[in-house]
């Protein structure tokens, strides 16, 4: 069992679907990646910052599924991070009606001790200059490097987000992403392009059309599970991330084949966050019905053929 | 080893993509499912009309794949059916710049004597009304009756299209015409309330991002195969059919292990003719790259975890 550093924003969301809306309720990449990776039992710690109205009961809940909040920086006299959107009725789209970034705006990452001899790294989307901060701040390189970040940093802060991407193994992101970070089109020549750049593994989420994994000329793909409903659907890239980081934490084994196993379970983790509002699903889970959806990706996608 | 039928359109199309444009080149629901079906040996014929402006080389072409042509219609004072599109920089959309229907407009089927005991018929996109004769022109029930259609055909001639559905087994369509035909916008929901109308199984077609196999609540999902490069999508709906119908008409098994064999074969061939222009991928093709591109399939979907 690796121990797994995650750093990333732990935010309030107030979020509006066709099928209803939020007040301000926990959300955050780092407390997406961190539940994920929870249902896979491996020893966690988040970096993060909070505001003074930061509730108690949010670090307890994170407390009491094994989850070292100890890095999560609290600044009293400021406020936590908050970010509204509105999601169109085909639930693909969505508008960003707020982002506040309050104590986010100049966040100092702190690595605890305990966590400097991480295994597993999981940079969550972040200012590149914060995910690179926390990098230097690791004793030894860990084993596995894994960044998620967005086109804001690439229309941004492409400079220094080519620099972390230098240092890192696996980068997940989506298709649009992709397609900007590398200039191509075709999926297949954005990896290739991407590879050169320094990640050996690339991960290309696709939401609700499934996630390709690259390395090298290799490719797996994980489909997303055909749903009834998707009622609400953030977080789910931050909580395949999750999966996938936390199985391959708790199994310590990065081979391509081991890989191919954690982003089925990214997958499988995603499929339940976007079936209720936030982190409510992802809280309440159970290992029974992880290993009953696993069941489901199998008779999704397994078949016999026999080769001539 | 069944006898397969296929009703559809034979015709020219002229066709533009970011890569480069053709003249008037071999085209037709029909001829690619022929041509797709032709890759597992069956015995198939064709049921469509062309004008005397069609050249007898293609009907040489036909013929040497082993596909019976003698249910071609040759009307020689018309001209055959034209289709011209435009892909845009994506190839994901496309506009249709002309459709001159000439000898389609009155085409009245006839099934050749030899295939009214056809044992697999495929009814490729046409107007309803033509699909309804083709089943009522075969003696007995075949195995298995396979329905494609359009949005147009929904928009136009639903009353129609609907008595169709009612009579086959499985139909194929893609994502947005499943949507449109159920009115539902979730495709789970939409195949529960498709086969409600007939059809035991539903097979959604999503272009690049592979296509759903529904059987009354179970599923299955073929990927499309990533490439590098997409070169002409024209047929590879039509192609993917073929390899459907074709394969089971080969093994004789319409049983739903069998059938996520064929969903994946339609795929398989599908990656094929998107990379020319038109039919020309799907003519010189061998047997040896189907059976490499299956295995680069069961590389891209095929995975081993233990469930607990």
């Amino acid at each position: 069992m690796g121990k797994l550093l995650i750093v990333g924003t732990v935010a309030f969301d107030a979020i509006e679907t066709p099928f209803g809306k939020t007040d301000k309720i926990l959300g955050g990449a780092a407390t997406y990646i961190g539940l994920s990776a929870s249902h896979f039992g491996v020893e966690s710690g988040i970096v993060s910052i909070v505001g003074g109205d930061f509730p108690q009961k949010h670090l307890d809940m994170f407390h009491n599924k094994n989850i070292d909040a100890s890095g999560i920086e609290i600044k009293k006299e400021g406020k936590t991070f908050f970010w509204s959107g509105k999601y169109h009725n085909d639930l693909n789209t969505r508008d960003t009606l707020i982002t506040d970034l309050n104590v986010l705006a100049d966040f100092n990452p702190v690595v605890p001790e305990n966590f400097k001899d991480c295994d597993f790294l999981m940079l969550g989307n972040l200012h590149p200059e914060v995910q690179m901060s926390v990098i230097n701040q690791i004793k030894k390189r860990p084993k596995l490097i894994v960044l998620d970040t967005m086109n804001f940093w690439m229309d941004n802060t492409m400079d220094t987000l080519l620099k972390v991407i230098k240092k890192i193994d696996v980068i997940t992101i989506n298709d649009e992403e992709a397609r900007q970070l590398s200039g191509e089109y075709s999926l297949v020549r954005a990896a290739q392009k991407i590879h050169k750049m320094g990640p050996k593994y690339v991960v290309i989420k696709k939401g609700e059309h499934g996630a390709l994994l690259f390395n090298n000329g290799k490719v797996f793909f994980a489909p997303a599970l055909p749903l009834e409903e998707v009622f609400d659907p953030t977080g789910a890239g931050d909580t395949f991330a999750g999966g996938f980081i936390g199985y391959l934490a708790n199994t310590l084994d990065i081979s391509f084949e081991n890989m191919k196993r954690a982003v089925i379970y990214g997958s499988n983790l995603a499929s339940f966050c976007v079936e209720k509002f936030g982190t409510e699903r992802m809280v309440d889970l159970s290992k029974e019905e992880i290993q009953n959806r696993l069941k489901q990706f199998k008779e999704l996608t397994q078949f016999e053929i026999e080769l001539n």
